[in-house]
């Protein structure tokens, strides 16, 4: 994306992009059928739980004003809006906790205030609300935006960790309160007795541990070992609000021996008593408020658009991660235009708003991708089924493999990725092809177990669609009607859920990988090699990574300690914006450029016409490869017996359940590639550094590390 | 071992057999030097735990006559005995669950008598001790031990499914019992209020299975990708009792709150109180017990000599099976005859008597193949280093490896299982050999990475020596001064630590193994392939393997329905002897000979010159390839790169901390050996089907499965 601060231009760039592909966003939800479920009810939780808890929260702090049926219908009714007319269907909108922290500041400020008070707090956010509206308008058209590239890999995944740090934080603080009396309550109700509140503790954090852990496990189900395939598919994904049920009936089995409010439930008001709805007519009262306060409404409402501005810019990249491959457009400049009629929406009808919601959104991206995956394995394995049983050669059932494969790809203008998609998968069958031993013959099922390779030939793809965003979103609106029945569930199951979330929005984030690498034995860190994000490793020396990794822990540190300072603290965005200034100016005197990019490439730093040269050079790699397949691929099949892997083949780690430990041998991709023909080797060198994407080359830059050129020209005697 | 029935021959053979490596005993030892701690202090807690845990239970079932002094008493001094002048002393002796209940049983039935009553029970009880000695002396001296043989696999695997499924059950219900008020207390005291009731439930749940969780975890440190190794292993050799400890301190955490009897703590007399001592006088009244009990006596002698000859047999060949690749012969006689000394002295000073047990001593084995692991490892590791330092080349490295392990073989009898253990390291090298590309240039530690390689070249061998057993039985014997200190463990820990050993004790149990198999998805059984002991996987139909296991399995819950029992309960080992004739005249009907063989290997049933075959064909084939390397080797280096593996080379799975996912490829071993050089495969035929252990071929019989073959030809066109 190009910085340009020319009004209105980032929105139509926007809009165009997402326009081209609106119709094929519902039909391929549509086409998915009932599989998308999963990633529905799975994104559902993970939006609907916390915005019921920070619903409590709000309720606490603003004497009832506000309650979880505000928090969820504004939830609802933005998520439904976004996901019908927003760019960017990956993003989940939601009440997060820096809105909970304004609204109740401001509440504190307005009631105490004789001509506001508590009466008129809600008009006078829905002034807020207004200003806030305004300033995003002009943030959105003014295409402020556009510098999103600033904000690198370094500033999101700070940020990520920042928000899994105050998950957990809330987990922990929440399991802890479990055993004190809580606020609000009568402290000589039975269950507040010592006995029965250590007794309460104690079956709290039964049930928290019990629901973190069930919860993990069934994420992995996929690459269990036991069961049946449908058996750990439904596991994978449903189990964890399975397993919110299961420890919800856990809960259950004490009831006869134990007083009424043990374990203590989430507090709800019921969505049916007169009272819940007295905030609809709020706009009635706006003009009642006092013109200062109109004015002075400005000053919460800068402070809550830049909020808003980074968080949902920063949610939407977070789920828009080049390893995703995504293959429509982005939307952050008309997202942001369409976050403030929401603001101002909200606002009017007296309901916090909502904005785009980390980790919810990366979430719902992974959900997507595993999904895709799921799609396209079962396609292609009947393909090859099908194939076997008429006596194909394993060259014919990749070619049959192949245009099922061309055939799910939607026909779009972004068509570079989708050749890569097709590449990879070709790589992978030449692979098997020579570890096959015979590329002619007729293949069977006892030769070529598809159901065990299909896993590893298929590339990392996501179901872009708005359905799953449209349904989770209507889903979390049907939560309102159905808060009789949430009332049910335990609070510590909840804070197991918080602990869930943070573990769960860890896998894939580069700097908390960059963390454990720092704790990784020196013998074992070749093991991160075999894994995703890793190139940096091979190319950046150990002291530079253990440098720059202490220098944003310390960052992050210092940003999580601004968020105890009670009113500064929702400021902890500035903090976070601070990085681009400090990546862009302070950085590069610390760091060298090479070691930079490969730490956090940005993309402004970077040249341009990278994707097309890689194009092309994907083209003449086809031609050699298989038009005169023949010859050169029978010197890999009597040389190199299965040794080609493309190792940097972008996976996700965490829900893709794509076993990862499938690593023929432990010598570095480097060391393995090489066993790749000498006739190929001469055909890098010329088309040489970039190949594409392939054993040694980054998949990110494409761009071959010194370090692993010096040790290719090492080991090449010995070919 | 022969089955002969001539009185004292198997006496004379296990004596004469132990005798020559008698010193080697001692001097290998101490030889291991501070690193013996590791598994003595692991065996100590998994002795003295259960131990006093059986005393507890001993004490409430016999109105405090033995207690867990008595209990500790008896295993610390048959403990020290049987580790100086025993025969095996792989094999850990303690007082066991079937000693209580028959105590249990004898108590109820004399208290009642007017002429015996609870005051002549241990005098009583001496008795029953006398005759059970002179029973166990009489199968000791006629060789009944020689039948050892005919306790396969079947039986032996069984029997420690069913003390798994034992500890567990009393993991179980002691957890339920945390609930509860418990026997003999004062039903009105604070803590058995139902509040406090409850608390201390959920508390034990908490302590229970927070000891589990992080005993399981910490068994693995060594395998964890954090840490700098010594911690590993350090968490790895010491992290059970850590943990203990660890989880005891957790408990004390919040004493403030809770009143004083919560959690709930080990209840053990005060070994210095004058009651504790009583019954060391016993042989003095031994003489009143009138002489239609001693006769009497007889009856449960029988019972208990029946139970001890089987449990002692058993544990003893569970600690010695052929995994372990042990190198000193077994004692069966010899340690029975011992056994029998040793019941004497306990009844003659009214202590319980202690016999052989599981799953205590396959996991002391397990524990100390871990320690000769460690001792080679780095051994192995400083000659590499050494000699890589001198610029040697790998052929070079590989001839100083060699010596070096040669060095620290003990010159004993079982010399060819010594030249297997060099075989493989032989093999291992070669393979490195070959994936490095080049044998004569000088190697460093980037091409070769020894910390890296190093556990996958060393073979499982185990430090078979005595001093571990002695220091563990003697730390046992110094639990007794430290009951004050020990009554600070709650109970709840006790619980996690049983269902700890019950898991620990799963790993290698090929019948466990094959039940797990049963759940497995077909998809995924190729994984056990990569794994130990799975030979039958690929030559036995999958139909028979379930058949089986499902015969096993049944026939193990009427075993473990018959514990529940009241008095009969004891005599379930008479079921597992019944496994003896079912297997040898019942089973041959049901299934084939040779997927007996593969599932349930009886030794008697096999031909005996296979050892020497072996022996001799090993050194065909390293004539082959090491005196002609040349020629050979290069074509492997050329053709092969580092797909030959031998995946059938046997390995711990539990506690050898060697990662087992180092896979080359996902192709069975079959195909993946195939690329071993078709110079190599005609020798194979030659000498086929028995080469050794290698590829395909079973390392049990050395026999190449119908299946396999045919794979192989339908493979060979594409060599």
């Amino acid at each position: 994306m190009e910085e340009t601060f020319v009004p209105f231009r980032g929105i139509k760039n926007d809009l165009q992009g997402r326009l081209k592909c609106y119709k094929q966003d519902w039909t391929g939800g549509f086409r998915a059928g009932i599989r998308i479920l999963a990633p529905t009810t799975y994104i559902f939780f993970a939006s609907a739980i916390p915005v019921i808890s920070f619903g409590e929260q709000l309720e606490r702090n603003t004497d009832g004003v506000l309650t979880a049926v505000q928090t969820l219908a504004s939830t609802a009714l933005c998520g439904i809006i976004h996901s019908i007319i927003g760019g960017q269907p990956l993003l989940i909108l939601g009440v997060a906790e820096p809105t909970v922290l304004m609204y109740t500041f401001m509440f504190n400020f307005a009631k105490d205030r004789a001509d506001l008070g508590r009466n008129l707090f809600l008009a006078w956010s829905g002034w807020v609300c207004v200003w806030t509206s305004f300033l995003l308008f002009l943030l959105a058209i003014l295409g402020a935006c556009s510098i999103i590239n600033r904000f690198t890999r370094l500033a999101g995944e700070l940020f990520g960790l920042l928000i899994a740090m105050l998950f957990m934080q809330q987990a922990i603080k929440g399991l802890v309160d479990e055993f004190s009396i809580p606020k609000r309550e009568n402290p000589k109700a039975l269950e507040f007795i010592p006995s029965w509140r250590f007794a309460n503790g104690m079956f709290a954090l039964v049930l928290s541990f019990g629901l973190l852990f069930t919860a993990l496990r069934s994420r992995k189900a996929r690459s269990w070992r036991y069961g049946t395939g449908w058996l750990r598919g439904l596991i994978a994904d449903y189990g964890v609000p399975l397993m919110v049920l299961v420890w919800t009936g856990v809960s259950y089995i004490p009831t006869s021996s134990v007083p009424k409010g043990i374990p203590r439930r989430l507090f709800s008001p019921n969505p049916w008593s007169p009272g819940a709805y007295e905030n609809w007519t709020v706009i009635k009262e706006m003009l009642n408020v006092p013109f200062l306060y109109i004015l002075g409404a400005f000053i919460p409402a800068t402070m809550i658009a830049v909020l808003y501005y980074f968080d949902h810019s920063v949610a939407s990249q977070l789920a828009q991660q080049k390893e995703f491959n995504l293959r429509k457009p982005a939307s952050f400049h008309y997202d942001l235009l369409l976050l403030g009629f929401l603001t101002l929406l909200c606002g009017l009808i007296g309901i916090p708003p909502s904005n785009g919601v980390i980790p919810q959104s990366p979430m719902h991206t992974k959900s997507l991708a595993t999904l895709k995956h799921q799609i396209l394995r079962s396609r292609l394995v009947a393909t090859a089924r099908q194939s076997m049983s008429q006596n194909s050669s394993l060259s014919q059932l990749y070619g049959n493999m192949q245009d099922a494969y061309r055939q799910m790809q939607t026909p779009l203008i972004y068509q570079e990725s989708s050749a890569r998609g097709l590449r990879e998968l070709k790589d992978s069958t030449v692979q098997l092809a020579s570890s096959m031993g015979n590329f002619d013959a007729p293949v069977d099922e006892t030769v070529f177990d598809i159901e065990k390779e299909i896993d590893d030939l298929l590339p990392v793809e996501v179901k872009e669609q708005r359905l799953s965003n449209l349904l989770q979103a209507m889903m979390v609106g049907g939560c309102v009607g159905a808060l009789p029945f949430l009332r049910k569930i335990p609070t510590s199951v909840l804070w197991g859920y918080f602990a869930f979330m943070a573990i769960e929005s860890l896998p894939g984030n580069q700097f908390w990988e960059r963390i454990l690498l720092l704790f990784t034995a020196p013998s074992r860190r070749f093991k991160v090699l075999e894994e995703q994000h890793a190139t940096f490793v091979e190319t950046v020396p150990f002291k530079t990574i253990t440098f720059f990794t202490l220098f944003q822990t310390i960052y992050l540190l210092v940003c999580f300690g601004i968020t105890w300072i009670p009113i500064a603290g929702v400021l902890f965005p500035l903090m976070i914006m601070l990085l681009v200034p400090v990546r862009q100016y302070f950085l590069p005197k610390l760091f060298k450029g090479a070691h930079l990019t490969d730490l956090d490439a940005a993309e402004y730093e970077e040249s341009p016409p990278l994707a097309y040269n890689l194009a092309a050079e994907i083209d003449i790699a086809k031609g050699c490869c298989f038009a005169e397949s023949g010859e050169v691929l029978d010197d890999i099949v009597t040389r190199s017996r299965g040794e080609i892997k493309h190792v940097n083949s972008p996976k996700l780690t965490s829900s893709s359940g794509t076993p990862t430990n499938d690593i023929r041998g432990k010598t570095s991709p480097w060391l393995s590639d090489k066993a790749y023909s000498p006739r190929l080797n001469e055909l890098r060198q010329e088309h040489s550094p970039r190949l594409g994407g392939r054993g040694p080359i980054s998949p990110r830059t494409g761009e071959v590390g010194p370090s692993k050129l010096r040790e290719g020209a090492r080991d090449s005697p010995s070919e």
